[in-house]
């Protein structure tokens, strides 16, 4: 029997942190040997969330006071952006593996990144620009086959998953008029962290909805350039994020004009192809892709809703953000990594209702 | 000093009845002299609606026995598609001016009624087919000088109106590439009225959103139909409207692709100059339009968001579903049949948080 | 016609100022001379609270700058304890009568403020213990006579106003076995105020509940010592408070019970009695007291529940905590002292749905 | 290795029986069997509950034409009160184990079953009266060694549970005031079944909250039944149920006034002791006790309260009401009938947030 690779949780305070920590605790492939964080260190994990007192009572390790040598073999840094690109280097020296949840390490190249950040916290030169090519984006369904090889990870954005899973079958058969692309996004506030702010109080966010960063939120980013980079042709989206009042969950309607010459039929059934043998990815024609449904689980729900008049395909996609959008999503890339099958312990569906 | 306007309400059970009554109880400009219903005939009002218990206690006439006869002046039809097409000619004869709630008099032909009903219920022939010439469409930002004279008026649909608000400067000038609009509407689940259905029973509805009709939904022919009758341009949208959760709000996002010679600022601007006198309109440059902020309210408050990467114009639009997508709307419309000040009775402002 | 009273709001940054402030902006007795918070200071008010946009744009003035000389005739100190009894002094010195939404002036002597602030932020001295004498607690209900003079009035604590409501009939008639009340509240988290913190944050917050400060809120001390006050006989209440997924609204279960020689019917009576000509206090047999049916209101709701075989009296009592239990009540106070109409700007009901 | 159990859900349409078919599906000790129902009979399960499309497709069964014999060894009545007491002899006949969900099997004498149902749908002699003596109650911290060897299984009320746990250790102590206790209790909506019904509408619902039944619901009768049975003294409860905004979860808030000769202390002590080795019960000296901690669980967490000014012991006591509730308990039941261990299938934590 293998050995079960040893995993370090670098951020384990976040909502991302927990997400996979309420996974890896019963995953038979790994074993949990640390949970870094600045935020209830000295302390054990479950006094930070309670939920999970008597199963999860190990000490959280202050981040500065954390030496990953010898300690692990698999570190995931669900922190925000800056923070892997220090850390990553020390960790591959001494022989980890990394996953990364911020933008870091979702772009080969540093001008590229350079690109990205300016869309975000302001235009910064990577701090560990050699690592990029080496960095696989990690999206399981359209690039396993680099992801189970990788060493470094950048786990997508949850919007970008939504969407790419939502888009890539059309565009990769060129049928859609690239330019013309419109993306409606819907977010639950878990989206937004685990940090109060006004505009996540109950009370503000309560029957509240809105839309924010109109056209210019950093995942447009992400999603142009990976289409860009899969299809060979330059994508220019409108994309429009939107906070919802639930706790979790991305819905996106992604409207997609399709060339003229190309029968739409031919369109839905290619998403059909495409995701036939998915695990994670269900394919439905027509239909109520609602969120209830993935709450709490790793999948992608697809619905096809060709529209003749138009001659558009409006996909509708509904994700789990903190699942199938974060921490689910970085454990199916893990276990490519590790040579595991994908689904292992990912198997938990929504309760309902 | 006028003599007050005799005001009769026929469907005061539902949500758009329930909405008329809480304004018109205390409107200076008129008198309630029948609240007409099914559910709830023969009992105080109050026993339907206990918050207007001591407020509203005038007992419901049931629809089936009530004359109109001498009774009032004018009369709302808070009713669904088929209602007031029936009615509407005996309340007209009677001496009524005549506001209704469904599709049944929002078209002035009927050709383009029965185009609509095809959309809805399924196709048939509208019942009073020489009404239709003389039915004003109740959005007074658009129709003010007819709506001033008219004897029947069909309120516009929740979506439409937020939709239309969101257009008609753009489209007006001339300045939008009619066939590429993009709609995507958000709405709280009271618009879906007040029957018990599974998919709004709170379980199912508690933190769920999906999209529905998509590319076939009823307000999308209205919303056409309008666009291309103002303008004299033909109007293709793709409208895609979904279920958020909430009880009160309508948030559309309108993706505007703007003519290459025409230039992002000078589309803004005509918003600004167009509702520049409107009571009930606020334009904003940027900034969040929150369903919060009209909660309560007969407003509407866009958000116009330039994209010049894409060349669209971004209107994002909020408003309450039960004021100015419903009842709200309809006393504005009354105000102005009754030559009375057009805001009167509508000064309420959302109670914050 | 009299001379509109010059109001300023002190705090008006939170959501007790901000409740006023929807109220004074339309109430016909008052004029609004002056908003005075940290928060927002120097910017208009609907910065703060962009629905009020067009509708209060004063300026907001910072607390430190304010001179409150020859300003106004009256101050809402909308301000947590601490503040009001170091402020009201200048204030009244300079004219103003004083209404103060905090602990600081609920108790008439220094002694029993003593005892308070000990179930509070720590037991401490009043700081203008000279003015407690003169102080008037504001339930206009059991107090209307007082208010009606008063310079200095301490408006109730929301779950104490929600509570004694609830109790005061049976409590002066005697009926009550006044050491074994059980009183049971739910509060919607608005009840917690405007700045956000982790357990209000949203995803913590949507669709939970739970019992905090079990026996030792400091509304526990207020309750029972204007039971005491007002019976003349010493009450031993047992008292938990809790939190649930709502914005707006408490609900107090009150369990009384009652003496062996007292017929249940005749307690019920006494309500019927004392309440039969409140405004304010709308009481029911048996019934269901929605928070729905009171929020935006100033209503409190009461429901008179006689249990036979435990011979107590449950009564449940729904009132909007920001209205019945802090700005409504103080709007009707104000009322009272400034001898207009008691229900004068208060005529709103609840939107339903 | 022992041959897996088949199992029979009978009334799988419901929310008891999709609680169950989540746990069942992957339960390593059974086989299921047969899907039983009149909703969505003759099509797969998953058109039901679509968040279990590709996991639970078998075809549902109509209840009019399932024939148990020879199918099955145990069956599940998630059914309301009158099904359970008509089927259950037919079932047993036919060699299967019953566990069953409504009243119909909580008491063990046709007397009581007739006392109880007075409270419920009207008074009513039990259709099978023979079997009572033999049904026992699905308590398993309380009655482990009978359900151990049990044929015939009374699922506790949801409610009754969340408050027995609260309440047992003290009682069987004898060191409660019998005639004085006090249970609030505040339930999610799922409680209310699946049904859509005017007060559960998402309209009506959001945001709102309500007593109900007040001194008369039926799981009153059954809390003092069983506390009575198993202290040896009889019990006079009040007791009011409310409806508060959310989806899944029961807080219930017991007051217990203690004798004085005895100290809060060694109450508090007793449930440490009680609780110690059991799995699904965690005890805590104050603290917050979360309905977000225990949602999708197995979990009871139980708060001590002592308060020394009125000599009572508050527990408070959250738990989901669909599984501790309901169809946890009930596997855990099984797992005992079984001789499994006791957690088997239960180790699910909720997703936080």
């Amino acid at each position: 029997m293998k050995k079960p690779c040893r995993v370090v949780v670098y951020g384990a305070g976040g909502y991302g942190g927990v997400g996979l920590v309420e996974i890896l605790r019963v995953h038979p492939g790994v074993e949990l040997v640390a949970l870094v964080s600045r935020e209830g260190a000295g302390e054990p994990y479950s006094k930070l969330y309670p939920h999970l007192r008597g199963l999860v009572d190990m000490e959280v390790v202050h981040a500065e006071e954390f030496d990953p040598n010898g300690i692990g073999d698999l570190v995931f840094f669900s922190t925000p952006d800056g923070v892997g690109q220090k850390l990553a280097k020390t960790y591959l020296d001494a022989g980890y593996r990394v996953i990364d949840f911020s933008g870091d390490f979702r772009f080969q190249d540093s001008e590229t990144f350079k690109a990205y950040s300016a869309w975000q916290q302001g235009e910064s030169d990577h701090v560990s620009p050699e690592l990029l090519s080496e960095s696989v984006y990690g999206c399981p369904e359209f690039n396993r086959e680099a992801l189970s090889k990788a060493r470094l990870v950048g786990n997508p954005g949850c919007m970008a998953m939504s969407c790419l899973l939502a888009l890539m079958p059309a565009v990769k058969m060129g049928a859609v008029e690239m330019d013309r692309i419109v993306l409606d996004v819907k977010t639950g506030i878990s989206g937004a962290g685990k940090k109060p702010k006004p505009l996540f109080h109950y009370p503000s966010a309560d029957g509240n909805s809105y839309a924010y960063k109109v056209g210019c939120h950093q995942h447009l980013f992400e999603i142009e350039r990976h289409l860009s980079m899969w299809s060979g042709r330059e994508a220019v989206v409108n994309f429009t994020p939107h906070v919802i009042p639930t706790t979790r969950g991305i819905l996106s309607t992604c409207v997609l004009p399709i060339r003229k010459d190309v029968a739409l039929e031919d369109v839905v059934k290619s998403y059909e192809i495409e995701y036939d043998s998915e695990g994670f990815v269900q394919v439905e024609r027509g239909g109520r892709q609602e969120l209830s449904h993935v709450k709490g689980t790793n999948l992608c729900r697809l619905g096809l809703h060709p529209v003749e008049r138009s001659h558009t395909l409006v996909v509708t996609s509904a994700i789990d953000n903190l699942q199938k959008g974060q921490s689910g999503n970085a454990i199916q890339v893990m276990n490519l990594m590790l040579d595991l099958e994908e689904s292992l312990g990912l198997s938990q569906v929504a309760n309902y209702p």
